[in-house]
């Protein structure tokens, strides 16, 4: 069986969650709690030695890091990672732009505020996350005002990969009142009937 | 004709212009400017909204931008993207890692040393980038003591992505001479018949 090592509390991982939930993948999912240093033992270094969740595990013991390598790897085949090569390139596209143009922004001032409780000493550096969020976030809805979803006229991994933060992005003080083609796509994801929240 | 609109001192663009000399891809390269702006004007953001390059314009007016999503559209179908599922994942793996642990530090660093000329005001965002950088050197000093590439046996677009910046990571100030399985995989790169060297 699939293991998961993560914390469903962080986008990163709540994507290989939604995904496995949609694909019905049964996968056994181990808590890794970051705040308390279990990233950085020997053991964990083993398998990631970039000392970051998610991990994936496979049955043959192979392991795979990074959220969106996980993603490609457990959608391909399935309707959501197209067969078309211009379109798979598209979801890549997607997918880079979240780990470079919109995570580093979103997801660390979310954790901040959210995780650390906006420390006076990391004040500035939350401020600093404004300006590069709403820039991704535009970047969005320019996209999705367009389109119903990311890449061509369904739901991909490139979709999911940035629902994960851009859900959750008011607790990390990015308010989405202004964006309203995120909004309708927000709501799109959130009403299918095998939609599973991060709570969830 | 494929179009790249990009800086190849970028290494960025330069993953870009060196995967279309190994397989001899015929293409038209258009220099951009980022210090003049020229990634800000509107009709540069009628391609990329994000402002960044390189940005690869097909044939029928399709484009794509993130260099590493360009690098697996144009890979696809040679001996520099595997086939197989996992081995294609662990190529994405390695670009994530790129993009995220890699080229914010490393890329970032010597954009602020060799084309801002280290100036006062940067100083300590310069230093600070020296951790990170010199992290995401361990990690891949880790995997290349054990294999000659990063994924496989042989040269993949994992290799060519990563090579990008830490061939000039002198200039962003991390010496590799502690790092001997780096160094030794870099031969291996330079050494081939179809290596295209960044000023080449």
């Amino acid at each position: 069986m699939l293991r998961i090592y993560g914390d469903s509390q962080s986008g990163n991982c709540y994507k290989i969650k939604l995904l496995l939930y949609i694909l019905s993948i049964e996968h056994e999912w181990i808590h890794v709690d970051i705040l308390a240093g279990e990233t950085h033992t020997d053991e964990f270094k083993k398998m990631n030695p970039n000392s970051r969740i998610p991990v994936l595990l496979l049955a043959n013991g192979s392991i795979l890091t990074e959220s969106n390598a996980i993603l490609n790897f457990l959608a391909e085949g399935s309707e959501y990672l197209p067969k078309d090569r211009y379109l798979r390139a598209q979801v890549l596209q997607w997918q880079f732009f979240e780990q470079y143009s919109h995570e580093p922004f979103i997801a660390t001032a979310r954790y901040i505020n959210k995780y650390l409780g906006l420390p006076e000493d990391r004040r500035a550096e939350y401020e600093a996350k404004q300006e590069g969020g709403h820039r991704a976030l535009s970047v969005m809805e320019q996209q999705l005002s367009q389109s119903d979803f990311l890449v061509g006229s369904s739901l991909t991994i490139a979709d999911i990969s940035l629902y994960a933060y851009t859900h959750v992005a008011h607790e990390g003080g990015f308010e989405l009142d202004g964006y309203v083609a995120i909004r309708r796509w927000i709501d799109r994801i959130e009403q299918r009937d095998d939609y599973l929240a991060m709570n969830g």
